[in-house]
């Protein structure tokens, strides 16, 4: 285990308990002082700062869309990204197991970890350094996000997108499943009639495969009529749109 | 609407803004001017304060109880009782409908106001302010909560407090039903055979019927055997067990 201190430097905090630190990367499999108190308390001081950073920036949307940008940013992919920022999986203390299996790299037990950090600023200074500590993690995170769309799925967003433009919504159709019942991959084909749009992607499940396809034909959308105010986003579209792991992109007839 | 001055003096919080009381008493139905996004700013405020509230009361229980417990004090009916003892009915904003329907008792927007107030507090002058607000109310709440039954469902309290005596689960049994359809009622028995308990309980679901059931047998288990430290802790349980709405006691064969 590296030292804490280059931990409290990425935090840019410095502790005045050490030991709560210490706390907050221990594992439960490591030893019986572990951090899940200290991640009940901190997944909540967390979901308040988000909620008041989220409040205070945005002050048109609707509470729907608030709460629906706060989900997506403490869920727990995100807080991995914070805890892969912080390095934090060398600071881990796992048990033997969890060390053999690879726990330092799971989503959860990083998620987990960076929430018992949050809890131990806060028990360590209060309320106001914890905040402090949050908001700066969350900082090039906010700089970038739409609350209309954040944490909105792509059928969703498709939906609200020909809506936005009276366009009759689209039909999904499963065109073929493949392989054996717990092993299934589905190609689901969207079809927007109005823009003679087809796509067809596919999927471990036929809503998996649904959410792909939907993802394309918004970038199908978009390259007909981009939205207002960017330029060449259909080229940049494009690139996102191959990138899609089991995507089969089909041609507009 | 009776003046706010008298809602402030219950608080015990004077607001610097008192628009932002005021926007926390009014409905969506009132005017678009209302409390939904100060509700979801409340709402988080609200769950890290119990929180931090629990995490300093109770230092040795774990986080799975003190998830419980949180989810027990922050929920519509508990709010609802917090709205009851501020009289909060009484400077409710609402729409002509919702004031022809009776919406000033409705729990559900009676607890969103109450929300709504401690995110004003936290607007009008920090976190401080909003911990302060929102621990006075739930002080007397605090006082008597056990965190290791606080939320837990009749069965499972039947059920630990089996294996706590090393005895043999309970058996639920539905002894009849009754009604159409969409209206029955389901009469459910309990045994416990090494205690030769046997009570029967109705609800409108097996589900409630068998809680129902569970309640009573509780009541019956601490008859016979009372808990360590209650004195007279037998007859006070049965006149709980007599107003049980749909239970039907029957006795100990």
């Amino acid at each position: 285990m590296t030292s804490l201190a280059s931990l409290e430097s990425a935090l840019d905090y410095q502790f005045r308990d050490g030991a709560l630190l210490e706390q907050a990367v221990t594992h439960r499999s490591h030893s019986a002082h572990h951090n899940e108190r200290l991640e009940f308390l901190g997944d909540s001081v967390l979901n308040f700062v988000v909620a008041a950073l989220l409040f205070k920036r945005f002050s048109k949307i609707d509470e729907g869309d608030l709460s629906r940008s706060r989900a997506n940013l403490v869920k727990q992919s995100s807080l991995a990204d914070i805890a892969q920022r912080l390095s934090l999986s060398q600071y881990l203390r796992l048990g033997e197991g969890e060390l053999k299996s690879g726990g330092f790299r799971r989503p959860s037990i990083l998620a987990d970890a960076v929430e018992a950090i949050f809890g131990a600023v806060f028990l360590d200074s209060g309320f106001e350094s914890a905040q402090k500590v949050i908001a700066r993690q969350y900082a090039p995170i906010l700089v970038n996000i739409d609350p209309k769309t954040l944490g909105k799925d792509p059928k969703t967003l498709l939906q609200e997108l020909l809506q936005g433009r009276k366009i009759a919504l689209p039909v999904y159709t499963v065109i073929a499943t493949h392989g054996a019942a717990h092993n299934q991959l589905f190609e689901v084909e969207c079809s927007i009639a109005k823009l003679e749009i087809t796509v067809t992607a596919g999927g471990a499940s036929r809503r998996a495969a649904e959410q792909a396809a939907a993802t394309l034909a918004i970038a199908a959308v978009e390259a007909l009529a981009p939205p207002k105010g960017s330029r060449g986003g259909a080229r940049a579209r494009k690139s996102t749109q191959l990138s899609l792991p089991v995507a089969v992109p089909q041609e507009t007839q």
